[in-house]
């Protein structure tokens, strides 16, 4: 288990002397984006979007099983359609992208580029739902959104994002109360099973709801700076939108309803939660099931005869149960090598030279915690499908227990400032009103989180105003 | 082999009697696509998406396998970001969709929803290339464009079409014409092995190339309306576009050059297509391989017992090999499902019912021709993979039966104009003048669709002006 051939990454800032810079020297060293010409709008770089395909893959897998279905909507809204439900317009126009001419003259009716697709899906709903027999409609689409963003950073805050947003349609409103926690229940699966990032699922206040839901459900994670990042949202909406859209069925009792609505949405934002929960010093640091490269193999004194070929069989071993495997035999150094995949945040990087050909045997190196093994070149498929397990076990209880050691329970304004100060989340019981609410953001600057599932009180009475306490919230700063 | 229990699919148009209408309807009534309340924006229904998926599918893998990587650009260019390249904006101005506004204020420099993404990749390009240790970069990038057409078709010519563009740079100018022939090679077999679809390979002419390519290669694909569909290019840009962005690289002698620089892509149009060139008067008609439902499994006489039982065991058997299976169980009739499958042009439809069970036998019948097999139960397996290929086969065989027969070799003006009244491809001779080309079109609304790969000379002189001949040229009615 030595610790040796660590090469430092000084390239980049050290995550104590600047959060923020260490952030996006590691978007950046690690050639997850670049910037584009036009302030918020980002390039997905190969590495990066990479990685958002891995995201991808798991979460259709998980929708289809689910019944749900893909589709695509139209880039544009008309700025009219955008207008029909009042709350959600007054949500979304003063961040909007407008088009005012097409084909070299000016629009009647400007179309905003979509910053969210409930307006199209129901408009296309209100077409095709006429019958309960039409219902459920599990619709998902995945797409890039535009919000024209004052403060932009890589993934956490885009003027464009890529995404997921699903919209159904229900026939009842349990029916649709159920689908929105199902798949809150997927995403914190997709933390689990693939992420390692321990979310935190709870409801939103109605201050922090999305615009024109009735309920706004969410994913939150905290970050080793001790803020909070919402990582996703489920809404239930009951029937608002229809109503504003028209959308009937004739219900098993022959009578005309509504259909009650969800929608929920992850985004790229998800690459910032995991270059933040795992990354160090040294860079990026991947848990092994959304790795797009899981094991690097790098030949060591490659010029000697039988090393590459060696290497090359190490390849084949992996990429033959199904492993992302890449060699690296390049003339660069394996110092520089060491280097460039410590910060691109590979797994497992696999090492062989002459000596260990002799002995039959290959080093492991494993990334998130620098410990090195040497097993037998017939061990190799076995142990590496063992250290990913044990790899993703290790980072999930590693975020795990920042969690918990950053959320204290709090039963007065000074010990949420406190609790504030140290980092992380702040568990306070509140009366239920909107003014306690701001208070705490306007004293503190963080938000009500959410309101975790788990509702056991910590206590009887706000840390607000005192008065007879309703809930508990984790208070957080958050992105 | 009876063709009895196929019930005629009333509800569409009649190919002779109005072939446009015809396609229309079937894009609707197969559920592939609906309007949105922007014109020329369509909405990509799920079962339209899914083809679309089956096709970004294959095209991942031998992307991949070909060594290029997905990233994803912005959705915007700056307008003056795509007037860097002069040949291009002039090609695309006419049909931009522009941005002028974003968060309640205007925009300094008004942004172009994207119509292509060259300007895009080539100003990363400039950031990121500077050795030829850099190259070759092999990018892709699926996602929507948006062009504004006045005159639009589900599929055929969208205002937003879904596409994948590829943008590579090269050393030398050699190794950037063999990839922009091996991604022809490519959609070729994307044709041939996925789709069904002889696609015509060559080159276009000067007249009819990209707005900035030195040279463009199309697929064309012939629809049984005799008229054309360019279906796919690719092009080689020189270092036309390297020069106007600035990107150099150091070359291996140690002095600066400008890599050279191809692009590609194949969009939905693929599904306009898969349309034509398959379906009839019963509607939409899947080759086996594209087809998201390869097999619906339906029960007859379902309420008996052990009918349902009896076709889950089915779906079962044909789901743990991979096939895309659908088992409707519903309580429509028979005759409605036979009809509806028939119309989404499913491959093939698997009936079983209580004198089938009894003599442990299933009835299977063909989409595109048919015809109807009793085979054992456990023979299904092996008979439904035996009939994809068969199909696969005849499907394609069909499609380019129907090329050959409306291939006309052609040696004047007046044969050229008796070819493009029969339907099809008028081969001719040309001197390579761009004045002939456009008599052509001018006299017959006809254009080159491409100089094919097959260049042995059918004649010596110009069909239009009688001039030495150059060059063997496809003409043909285009969509």
């Amino acid at each position: 288990m030595a610790k040796d051939n660590v090469i430092k990454n000084d390239a980049i800032t050290r995550q104590e002397d600047d959060f923020a810079q260490w952030y996006t020297d590691v978007c950046r060293k690690a050639e997850l984006m670049d910037y584009s010409s036009v302030k918020g709008f980002i390039i997905y770089r190969p590495y990066g979007y990479a990685i958002w395909e891995e995201i991808q893959n798991y979460l259709n897998k998980r929708f289809k099983d689910t019944g749900h279905q893909n589709v695509y909507m139209p880039t544009v809204i008309p700025q009219s359609l955008l207008q029909k439900e009042k709350d959600h317009v007054e949500g979304f126009a003063p961040e909007c992208l407008v088009a005012t001419r097409g084909g070299g003259t000016e629009l009647d009716d400007p179309l905003i580029i979509r910053p969210t697709s409930e307006t199209l899906f129901c408009e296309h709903y209100a077409k095709i739902i006429s019958s309960y027999r039409d219902l459920p409609k599990l619709y998902n689409q995945w797409c890039s959104v535009v919000r024209w963003e004052k403060t932009t950073r890589p993934f956490l805050r885009g003027a464009e994002f890529l995404w997921q947003e699903g919209h159904t349609m229900h026939e009842t409103e349990e029916e649709a109360r159920t689908e929105t926690l199902k798949m809150l229940e997927v995403y914190a699966d997709l933390g689990r099973d693939l992420l390692a990032i321990p979310f935190t699922t709870g409801r939103k206040t109605d201050k922090e709801k999305f615009a024109g839901a009735m309920e706004t459900y969410s994913i939150e994670a905290l970050m080793p700076d001790g803020k909070a990042l919402q990582s996703g949202t489920t809404h239930y909406f009951g029937t608002g939108f229809s109503e504003a859209f028209g959308i009937k069925f004739q219900g098993r009792d022959g009578k005309i309803y509504n259909p009650h609505q969800t929608s929920w949405g992850v985004s790229t934002r998800l690459l910032g939660a995991i270059i933040m929960v795992h990354g160090d010093d040294n860079g990026l640091s991947l848990p092994p099931y959304v790795a797009p490269i899981q094991v690097v193999v790098i030949p060591v004194v490659q010029q000697k005869p039988g090393v590459i070929p060696a290497a090359r069989e190490l390849e084949k071993m992996l990429k033959d149960v199904d492993i992302r495997v890449k060699l690296d035999e390049s003339d660069k150094t394996p110092g520089w090598k060491y280097s460039e995949y410590e910060m691109k945040g590979i797994p497992l990087r696999v090492e062989i030279g002459p000596r260990d050909i002799e002995n039959g045997v290959v080093t492991i190196a494993v990334r998130h915690d620098g410990r090195k093994l040497t097993v037998k070149k017939e061990e190799l498929v076995e142990t590496v499908k063992y250290l990913f397990k044990q790899i993703h076990r290790e980072m999930y209880e590693k975020a795990y227990a920042y969690f918990l050691e950053h959320t204290t329970e709090v039963q007065n304004m000074d010990e949420l400032n406190a609790a504030l100060k140290k980092g992380g989340y702040a568990k306070a019981m509140w009366c239920g009103e909107r003014t306690c609410e701001e208070k705490v953001k306007e004293l503190t600057t963080a938000t009500a989180r959410c309101m975790p599932f788990n509702q056991i009180p910590i206590g009887d009475t706000c840390i607000v105003c005192g008065q007879p306490a309703k809930k508990v919230v984790l208070f957080a700063k958050a992105y």
